[in-house]
This record gives structure tokens, sequence and C-alpha cells, in this order.
């Protein structure tokens, strides 16, 4: 029965029969296909302002380089278009000439339209009270739910083995890797640990290491130099092994024989195929580079030692009380999504749109000898049960010119912005440039690379 | 006009004319006072099922002693009622025989009520595609919009100056106490900051000092003591001034003269009489004990300079890349009803829960010599704009009696929960009650109180 009006009487009453007549002759005569929907839809009493409102700001018109937000700027009362980069207008129409193509950041918006596709399954409503506690009802700070699900992810996905580990949630996958250095390191202050990783590595390692200067360990650099003047005692070391890596996309092994950190933030199916489930003491893994919700700010650990469990969820705690539980809600509507249909439609719109745009790109480093990108070998995919090449988050860029030892500063003329090596403890002559940006990006940065690299022949040198 | 199907032809389309124009008969007929609202449910569509769903869950019938949540234990496809303490049964309807009375946690429930009944406006939805970018459009992390509804609490409830201060958010206020002491501390490690803290002190700022270790601060505890030995030079010392203060709800003023960090979580109209706006180099707040919403995890700085501003941003940068946008955004919907009618619903049913905890509260405590609470000086109140008593969301208590040294215990004999006084580095002759709990909470606390309070003439020393 539709209900129109919660106190209805009189006339009110006699047309509400009416409508509700009508409306079961519809549903008699097959309009009913869509029972479900429309029972809910005369149910809805305090939810609907806030369903209204976003769909509202959801259907403004950015022309499809931008995008309203809920929190976003307001002007004459709606929030306005927030245009990507290049384009402006109130309505994001508007292309700026001559603009760069900007592949700095790690941004995965790539997969924002899989969850515009999946609309009706991956919204989350949030009731005004909801959770506002310090814990759960099982005296924790992590849902049981979400974690039952992401348990269940990694069984369908075959990444990692979760059965008899412990898991912590943190905020992002950066918390995990602070906390993680610290409960791994050396409870004496005398002989602090030594924090490592194998060049290129991820920035973070090093700043989050220095920034937290801890009596308990150091951040040592890169594991093959260290090792070069430690060749037995690796037991005070620390070990970041990030696999797939960032920037390169390599699957990584340890160079040391000391304790491991494994960063999986890049283990998932579009970005390499799945040689089979990871096994390792302690593994690290984020929803960002996962279903693409990096503001998300939502990381998990998976560990295997129960002491180590209980220092990595005494950081989370300390640090601040544990993860916004609006989060969790939240994350818990997106991996209901991302294990439909045993994960195949998420992973293979991720992967489809991964594959494209590496097919495109090795189509223009082809043509250069002035520019190379990293090799990728096929490997046996156990989620896609194929043999498949990788396809890296990142193009690791190497300009081969002996006189273009800024890799960056030769891009960038070419009106292209990427990350320099020197960031990844690298040689400048590396760029990393981000895939996985919105597609407009990627347009762009196809196009600017093709000019670039169509210049060679006839210009060497000039740019 | 409503909108039944997207796809609607034949008898479908006549049935939804007929229906339309009925609509438009029941609405001239003066039943259309809801214009608005039906004329939002008619233009539903992805985010009708999530809202459908968060209103079945909140129609579960826990009698009133618990709530049943989105995210919570799924049992036969729906989710159970979590009961609050001391109930049971599927629908909480059994109170456990003999439960004691649980008054440790500061967990801010005292709220939820207030949140129900503004569930419309404080609902939020949030679209699977969400802000899934690090980063704002204007490159912070960080919500330009909350960051305005925040200031305008504060001018509103004229608690802290926020004109030309700078604002950092971090994951609860929690992150932000370590944040502060990371940027106020020395950054040579041959002479560490001292942090310290007046006794009785909330036991996080030595939890976190002491578990991040760091070579720039060194937790030394209590001013007072500290102060006895170092009595002229205090230009390192990072003082923590806590006010109202946790556990006993003094508004407190630094002992020494070195760096302070402001700790204002209970600095609100409804625990404390607003004596004017606070206007200090570094002060913290939490939503926490703002709304209630402590599951949350969100605090924020108010910062003078731009040296420490930029430490503090930086802590929350390297320690997590940013505060979930998520969480940002739900904080914001609150807010918004925060400052609904110049603060005066919230504000004022806050002060009134608490004022008449309190009222009820002393009664009980007047009836006794073995117990006393703490004293209360009554203030006048810029918000309120009238003089009142202080309505602290603990109460210390102290057992005067020269065998009663463990105050807790004295207590917990009698069947109530609160935290030792030890936890705050004072004597355990103090315990603290929490008053900021759920109704029942408070109902069996009051309960026991008098119990235990009207044995003590006749059986005195016997319990």
């Amino acid at each position: 029965m539709i209900k129109i009006k919660k106190y209805c009487y009189g006339t009110c009453f006699l047309m509400s029969i009416a409508i509700n007549i009508l409306f079961s002759i519809y549903l008699y005569a097959g309009g009913g296909d869509k029972n479900q929907e429309i029972s809910y839809r005369s149910s809805l009493t305090w939810s609907e302002k806030a369903a209204a409102e976003a769909e509202a700001v959801a259907a403004i018109n950015c022309s499809g380089h931008g995008r309203a937000f809920l929190d976003g700027l307001v002007w004459d009362g709606q929030p306005v278009c927030e245009c990507y980069a290049c384009y402006g207008g109130t309505d994001c129409s508007e292309m700026t000439p001559g603009c760069a193509a900007d592949d700095d950041s790690g941004d995965p918006i790539f997969l924002e339209p899989f969850w515009i596709q999946n609309a009706a399954d991956s919204a989350v409503v949030i009731p005004g009270w909801h959770r506002m506690s310090y814990r759960f009802d099982d005296n924790t700070m992590m849902s049981t739910e979400l974690e039952y699900y992401i348990r269940k992810l990694h069984s369908i996905v075959g990444n990692a083995i979760t059965e008899r580990r412990y898991m912590v949630f943190g905020v992002g996958s950066s918390q995990l890797l602070s906390a993680a250095v610290y409960a791994l390191s050396s409870e004496n202050s005398s002989s602090p640990s030594n924090v490592l990783a194998s060049i290129p590595f991820y920035p973070m390692y090093e700043g989050q290491t220095v920034f937290f200067n801890s009596e308990n360990f150091k951040f040592e650099g890169d594991t093959n130099s260290w090792q070069a003047n430690n060749s037995t005692n690796h037991m005070n070391a620390v070990e970041f092994v990030t696999s797939p890596n960032n920037p390169d996309g390599e699957l990584k092994k340890p160079v040391l024989v000391g304790k491991t950190i494994y960063d999986h933030a890049y283990f998932w199916p579009h970005f390499t195929p799945i040689p089979g489930p990871s096994d390792h003491d302690l593994m690290i893994f984020t929803l960002s580079k996962l279903t693409g919700h990096a503001g998300t700010r939502f990381g998990w650990a998976i560990i295997k030692d129960k002491d180590v469990y209980e220092k990595v969820s005494k950081y989370i705690r300390v640090a601040d009380l544990g993860i916004p539980k609006d989060t969790q809600l939240r994350v818990l509507k997106l991996l209901k999504v991302a294990i439909k249909e045993d994960g195949k439609p998420l992973f293979e719109f991720a992967y489809n749109k991964m594959k494209e745009r590496w097919d495109r790109l090795a189509s223009v480093f082809t043509k250069s000898t002035r520019f190379s990108i990293q090799k990728r070998h096929p490997l046996h995919c156990m989620f896609f049960n194929e043999t498949r090449l990788p396809s890296p988050a990142y193009a690791w860029v190497k300009c081969e010119r002996e006189e273009d030892e800024d890799c960056g500063a030769v891009l960038e003329a070419g009106n292209i912005k990427g990350r320099s090596g020197s960031t990844f403890t690298e040689k400048d002559r590396y760029t990393r440039l981000s895939l996985i940006k919105n597609q407009d990006d990627f347009e762009l940065l196809t196009q600017r690379l093709t000019e670039l690299v169509s210049t060679e022949n006839v210009s060497v040198g000039t740019i």
C-alpha cells in the first residue's frame, strides 16, 4: 500500500484509498515487476530528505568532466561542479587550452564509473544515531561483519591466506605501515631496529619512520646497500616488501632475512596476475587500490603472530581509538558489491580498463627510442584462470638518452607531469606516470605522449 | 508528477496518468502540505534501496533497551538487536538480574535520543562514488564546507576564537593530542621536550607520549611535582591543560609557563557554563563530547601560529594521508543540525539531560557522609546568558572514610563499576563515574548509589 501521509483524514483518506485501488490494478495488470522497489518507496520517512538531496546533487550536469558533491562548495544554494583537471566553466564544458597532463598522483579515479554503474547497491544511508559508541557490541573497535567480508573477498580473489590469521583495520594502509614498524621493532632503545626497503621504493616508508623519530627504530634506506655492510646479522632488520612494487609494478621478494612487512596495496587482479595466495607474517592491504576509494582512508593488516597483532592493535588504539564507524559502514557496503558474482563485475571492469590503457600506452612507447617503460612478463592468474600480462598502476618511464638525466624535466617540457625517480630514491632518469586517474587524464596523457614521441625523429634534442 | 517506472508503456502508461490526475486532485484538495516530501519521493532512483534498508533496520524493535545497526550481526537475513548493558533477549526486553551498573567509559550515548528526534535532518546518503580522491578540489585533505561550519559553531557558542586561526582535522581529538606534542616538541634530540599534565589527568597523554617513544620528547608526569625541581626553566615544557578537566570537570589553567595544549573536549555549554571564548595558541576539540558521536572519530585543532599549524598538518598527512572523506561528510551533516536555531535545540537538550542527571545524583550524595563528589561553582554562561552550575560529564567520587582507600572496590561491592583514581594518576580514594552513557545506565547507577548510600547508617563498614 502506498502510504501518502502519516496523518491523513477526510479528503486525504478518500484520495489515498482511490490511489491505492488504482495502484493495485496497476500491479495486477503486470506493472509490478518492481514490486520490491515500489514497496520500499511507500514506506520511507526520515531518510527521504537525505536521499533526495544526494540524488539532486548527483544529477547536477558537469558535462562528464567534473562532478558535484554533497559537501562541495555551495553557490546560490546549490553545490557547484568540481571540474577535472584541464576543464572549467560552471558545467565543466570548457577545456583549458595547452593544459598539462598531470599524472603525478596515485588517485584511483579510474574506478569511479564502476560505482556510478552500481549506484543502487553501493549507496549507504547513515542515520544520525549510527554507532555513536567508541565500541561495537563485542567491545572491539572493528566491525565483525566487515572483517567477515574482507576474509571472504580474499578467499574469492585467492590473493591472501586469512584462515587462522588476525586482522587489524587502519586509517588507510598508511597508518598500518607505521603501526607495523612499531610492532616489529626492537623494544630496546639501545639497539634500534633498522627499517629498510629496496630501491625504487614508496617514499612514505622513509617519511613515516623519520617523522616519528622513535628510539626503537631508524630508517636505513636501501636493502642492497645495507646488506653489503651487514652481510650476517639481519635479525634487527625490518624490511618493506612492496609487491607489486610502487612505482614499477614488480612482484618483489625480500632481500634480507629479517622481519618483513608485505605492502600488498596493488596485489589485485586488475594490476597483476595473481600467482597464488600470499602467506606472509604481516601483509597490508588498502581499499584505495582495490575499489578506488582513496578518500575513504581504509586499510587492513593480516597478521600471523598474536604478539604482533596485539602490538599493531595497540598502535591503532593509542593513535586514535580506532577507525571511524561511518567509514567501516561504507566500506562494508562497497565490499558487498565487490564480492558480487565472485568478484567478476568489479575485477573485470577494473582489469579491462587497465588493459586498455596499457595497450594504448605500449603502442605509443613502441614508437619511441628516447623513452622506455618497464618490461612486463606474462604470468598465470589464479583469479582469472588465464595467463596474462600485468597492467600496473604506474608506467615507470626511463629516459634512454644519456643527456636526459632529468626525465621529469624532459616530460614536463612535453607538457606532462609525472613523479620524479628521486622521490622513490631512484635516479631522476626515471619518472612515474600514473595510469589510474580518470579517463580525461589518461586521454590527455596519451595525446601528449604521442606528440612527444612523434617529435623524436624530426627534432632530436630540441625538446 | 509521480514517476512509477523508468520504462512504462500501454496499461502502465494509462495507469500512471490516472494516478497522477488523482494525485493532482489530492494536492489541490489541500492534502499537499508535504508537497516537498512527496515530490522528493517521486524522483528517487538509486538511493531508494539504501534508504529502505536503513529504515527497515531502524524499525527493528529492541524494546527501547537496545538498537539494531546496518552493520550489525545478521541472523536469518536480518540485523539483530544489540542490547544495552543489563538487557538481553532477541528484543532486549529481558533485564539481567543483579547486573552491575557499568559507568566506566565516557561513551556519550546520552545524546542518542536527540539524533533520533532529528532523524530526517541528520541522515546522510553517501553515493558509491563519493569523494574517491585523496584530496578535495582545492588540493587539501579537509572539507572547506566543514571547516566553515565548525567556525560558525564556535562563533554561535562563543567558546573559542577562530578568526585568523588555522584549523586541522584529526581522527578524533586523540590523534591531534599526539600531533600537538610532536608539533610543539624540541627538534633537538639531545634535549627532548618534557610533556606534562596536572593530576588528576586523562591517561591518554601519558599513553601516547610513552608509546611513540620519540627522541624529541619524554613524559614527565605531574606539572606541580616537576615544577618543584625545575622552578626556572619551563621553555622546554609542553603542558596539557584540560579544561574542563577529565575526570573532575574543573576549568583548569596552566601551571607552567612553557607551551600549552588546551584540550577543550568538554568545553561545551552542556558540561560547563561558557565564561567566554577560549583564545589560546593551540586548542583541541572533539565531536565526541559535542554531539555524542564518539564512534565517528573526529576532532579538530585551532592553531594560532603558522609554523605549529604546518607541523600538526604534516603529522596528519604522514600518519594517514588525512581524515576519511565519508567521516567529514557525516560530520558536516551533523553540524548543520547542531547550529540550527543558533544551537538552541542541541545545547538545550544536552544541558537539560545533564542537569537532570546532576540534580538526581546530587540529591543521592547529599544523603551520604561516606561518599562525596566534586564541588561545583556557579558561573555566568555567555551562551545561555545565565548563571548556572556546571554539569560535568563525570562524577569524581571520593570515599571519605579513612579505611576506604580503594574507592573503586567499595563501589564495586555495591555493584557499581567506575574508573579508578590511579588511572588519572590520582589516589584510588577517588573514582570516576560516567554520567553521559545512556538513560538505562544512568537509572541503574542512581538505583545502585541510592542502595549503597541507604546502607551507610544501618551497616557502617560492612560493605
